[in-house]
């Protein structure tokens, strides 16, 4: 019999490795405890989902549990893992369906555990109608919900990516709805004045946003805020995520300053055998070395490739991120990469920066966008620290240009000369990002 | 009185030189000879123009005549080299419209005498309904025929990046086109069974694409090939294009297997204080360090920037190309970058190669295109060297990830790992590129 590994989790980042280590491994023994009766599926779908674009459940859902049984996976689903025993090397375990415990061993342990709406202390956010959109049994909550009882009225607490993309849902839906938003802009993450355009964006698509408001009570028709009360029959939270590292804390495992997972390179946690992939696990900012907490689907994929890799006997590493984030509202697109001014020159970096406006295509063409590069480098070096960009169809995947470049450690020069593709209907002659470029360069 | 610098040609190369120039050098003497009466135009986007979504042939114009002369550089249109004294540092010039010729004598020449199509020995290919599509009076010429005669069949001879665009451009009018391609598949810088997809795409569009076929002769109303006569009103010229060197080559400057002008990093030509830049030189391929003809306007902008610093006192240089190229026809997008599988091997690389199947968007939404990418890369090391992508709307620009990879030595382990930018409308969790860089480290 070889070695038994439990992973506690049954979405991306668990079923990745999972799959990763059976791959490498044919002997070893998997099982999977998924407290849902959901695997494997896309949490960043839901939006599109509450909007209608994505059909039904299912469709999120890129493995069934019986798809990863055929794989040899011990999937359990309906399965809470309620406490972990690392001396004991044993996970005690609730049965939901039957109502029953039991103790379960294993050799190796893979923590996969999430994470889970913030919700502030606010009087009324336990209730029915307030929402989280992390996991498929809150989709499925949302959507009875939306389609149910068809709400008047949403507010979506939170002006980040879940704010847009469910004040976009709500829109799409015909449900009017308010995003509130505590700082002075939506989408920190974004400039200042980045936030105040895309803002401005949402309220010409008919969203009412409303920022510098806090949240005082939740009642079962309206939120009431600094700002007054706001007709609200349905609340969505996208006061973003906390990991679901408690389990693992309690046990004894390390966490970081976010609350989550320490884990090192390989996805190690602090605990010989023990492991950790996903959004309840911190990652390391590539350009600061610092811990930073980016619960991303496509940043949990990577990290379950690579804990699924070593425990299945082989080796990968993950190399960190760089805060790569895009989305869209209405017909603006948003994409960001690595440091922003602030960022950079708040870890000591003296910085250069540049805003360029340019065209996603030829500008004599019809399919032309408006689309703004702004790019950040260190200024005795030239080294790209991060760019931000918005505009038009085709200017948030562009992004990815300054993503490579600035894992490469690449110049402004660097990229002046770059031969990035160019026809027409695809990009000015200069790409924008190139623009960007030499307009820092001649800073320099 | 400072010194005196001449440039040839006043397109893309030859302008961005000479702004370029007089930014750096507020004393320069600038003056640019243009045989035709357009300035720094996109000759890229004549299609588009004969197809009908550009307007006017003034769209096309970057910057006009007097937009240049704004910027002191005394623009002179209509005026044709004849001829390049080195010895005595002057060229012999015509002025069309006086009837006149002159010398004019130079400290610094900057040589940006373009290209023009390449014309087959074929009986009747200098008639004048058959068009090249390089410069704005080739487009007037078209447009004009096109409008005023309403032909009622067109040919492209050549199935590349022309071809493709030119028929679409002739679809776009009403008028049924068949292109011509000697070659057993057509878009020849894309391995062999992308032709034949990209070949099946133009003909359910409603092109007609005869490939393996030798045109013989060109009548007026008709083509004569290998495969009978196809009907012909118009006829363009896809069959590539020769740098116009030849002035140059006969004034003693050395050329390169192309026929174009050898230049160093810095654009510099075979002799001292004369310069070159765009379509009439070669550049350097980036991976194989051989020389390469790569006649394309984003090239031989930047190609001119870097003289232009040069010339201006600066310093830049021009790291070469990779081969990088993006079109469409249709729905159907093409981007490639680096070597092919067969290109690598010829110059002594063991490859793995692998083709990818994804979507250019999470795959449950209505937006998801299907796309594939084949990637290349290096055995041993595991160096990306090369990329082809094609596909639905999205899949094109994709290739620039390939690009700043390429040109960075990443390998594609490094691309698993990348912090690439996801969100459902933008990408699947692992974007395409990323996919077939997995299924790539897998075989190494």
């Amino acid at each position: 019999m070889g070695a038994r590994l439990v992973v506690v989790g049954g979405d991306a980042g668990g079923m990745s490795a999972a799959l990763q280590a059976r791959r490498l491994d044919p002997g070893l023994e998997i099982v999977a405890l998924e407290r849902t009766r959901w695997t494997s599926y896309s949490a960043c779908g839901i939006p599109y989902l509450a909007g209608g674009s994505v059909p039904d459940l299912d469709s999120l859902v890129a493995r069934t549990p019986d798809a990863l049984r055929a794989q040899r996976i011990d999937v359990r689903t309906g399965h809470e893992v309620l406490g972990v025993d690392l001396a004991a090397r044993r996970v005690e375990v609730h049965d939901r369906a039957h109502g029953r415990s039991f103790a379960l061993g294993f050799d190796l342990l893979l923590l996969a555990t999430g994470a889970r709406p913030r919700r502030p202390v606010i009087e009324g956010i336990d209730a029915p109608h307030v929402h989280g959109v992390q996991t498929l049994d809150d989709a499925a909550h949302l959507l009875d919900t939306t389609r149910r009882h068809r709400p008047a009225s949403a507010v979506v607490i939170g002006g980040g990516y879940i704010g847009l993309e469910m004040a976009e849902a709500f829109l799409a839906r015909g449900i009017p709805v308010t995003v509130l938003e505590r700082s002075s802009e939506v989408m920190g993450s974004f400039d200042p004045d980045l936030g105040a355009e895309i803002a401005a964006v949402m309220r010409r698509l008919g969203i009412d946003v409303r920022t510098g408001v806090e949240v005082t009570s939740i009642g079962p028709a309206s939120v009431t805020t600094s700002d007054g009360d706001v007709p609200a029959e349905v609340v969505v939270l996208g006061t973003g995520v906390v990991p679901n590292a408690e389990l693992a804390a309690e046990a004894g495992l390390l966490t970081g300053p976010h609350g989550a997972l320490t884990v090192d390179r390989r996805q190690r946690s602090s605990e010989d055998g023990v492991w950790a992939a996903g959004d309840c696990c911190q990652s390391v900012h590539r350009l600061t070395g610092q811990p930073v907490y980016e619960p991303l689907g496509t940043v949990a994929n990577k990290m379950g490739r690579v804990a699924g890799i070593n425990l299945g006997g082989g080796y990968a590493s993950f190399p960190g991120v760089l805060g790569t984030a895009v989305t869209r509202v209405g017909w603006l697109e948003l994409g960001r990469t690595g440091l922003r001014r602030v960022e950079a020159q708040a870890i000591g970096f003296e910085v250069v920066e540049e805003t360029i406006h340019s065209t996603t295509a030829a500008s004599y063409l019809p399919e032309a966008h408006a689309t703004t590069v702004r790019m950040v480098a260190e200024r005795r070096t030239g080294r790209v620290l991060g760019v931000q960009s918005h505009g038009g169809p085709g200017s948030a995947k562009r992004i990815d240009v300054a993503v490579v470049a600035v894992a490469s450690s690449l110049t402004v020069e660097d990229l002046v000369g770059m031969d990035l593709s160019y026809a027409p209907p695809f990009s000015p002659v200069w790409d924008p990002i190139q623009t960007a470029a030499r307009a820092l360069l001649s800073k320099l």
